[in-house]
């Protein structure tokens, strides 16, 4: 099998980095199926998420390996990783232990573009 | 109100690209909430999505604009637009015309990874 048809078909997880040793990971809330955060993952947040169980990123502005909730205690506890077809983006599907948002809100996806004006979510 | 603040809790829209001029775009469907797929947008492509009501992105393999389902019909109708705490990820709720996957399937999250294999996701 090309390594292409592999990456798509196969049952080998070989998670792609782009250029900055980066893919996208996409939290979501396990019961709820709402969005609450994208993040970017280098192999030592992928690695240190599998082991622990717990969502882990790479901080592109501090430039470092970020446990969520390290300091808030609202951490993510991943139930279920889905992988796109090539491989470049997760979908974590997490119980969160708090707000997933730094603001305080549940999701970071807060606020609707309506008319070229943020408002917001409608519950 | 300070740019970060103005960025978190104001009504103006401010998206925020990466240092290569990307944001990233989850596409969810707008009717069962399931993940279609993950894009990177540039300016020119956020802008031609507003425009039209129809996704589009910045393909990062060919280095240009790319409407979605140009080639094979499948476009996405956008019905809301949500935008993430800093401005820097939007999820586009969509209507699909078909699969969005360009394997045939109706999402490209077709896989878990479970204890390190890829498996079908079950519907």
């Amino acid at each position: 099998m090309c390594e292409r048809k592999e990456r798509e078909a196969g049952k080998t997880f070989m998670p792609k980095f782009d250029d900055k040793g980066l893919l996208t990971a996409v939290v979501v809330h396990h019961e709820t199926s709402a969005i609450l955060m994208v993040g970017f993952m280098d192999a030592e947040a992928l690695a240190a998420t599998l082991e622990t169980g717990f969502a882990h990123f790479h901080s592109r502005s501090r430039g470092k390996l970020w446990k969520k909730g390290e300091t808030s205690g609202h951490v993510l506890e991943v139930r279920q990783t889905l992988v796109d077809c090539d491989q470049d983006a997760l979908v974590l599907s997490c119980l969160p232990a708090g707000p997933t948002c730094h603001t305080g809100a549940q999701s970071c996806f807060y606020r609707v573009l309506d008319d070229g004006i943020l408002q917001p979510v409608k519950a």
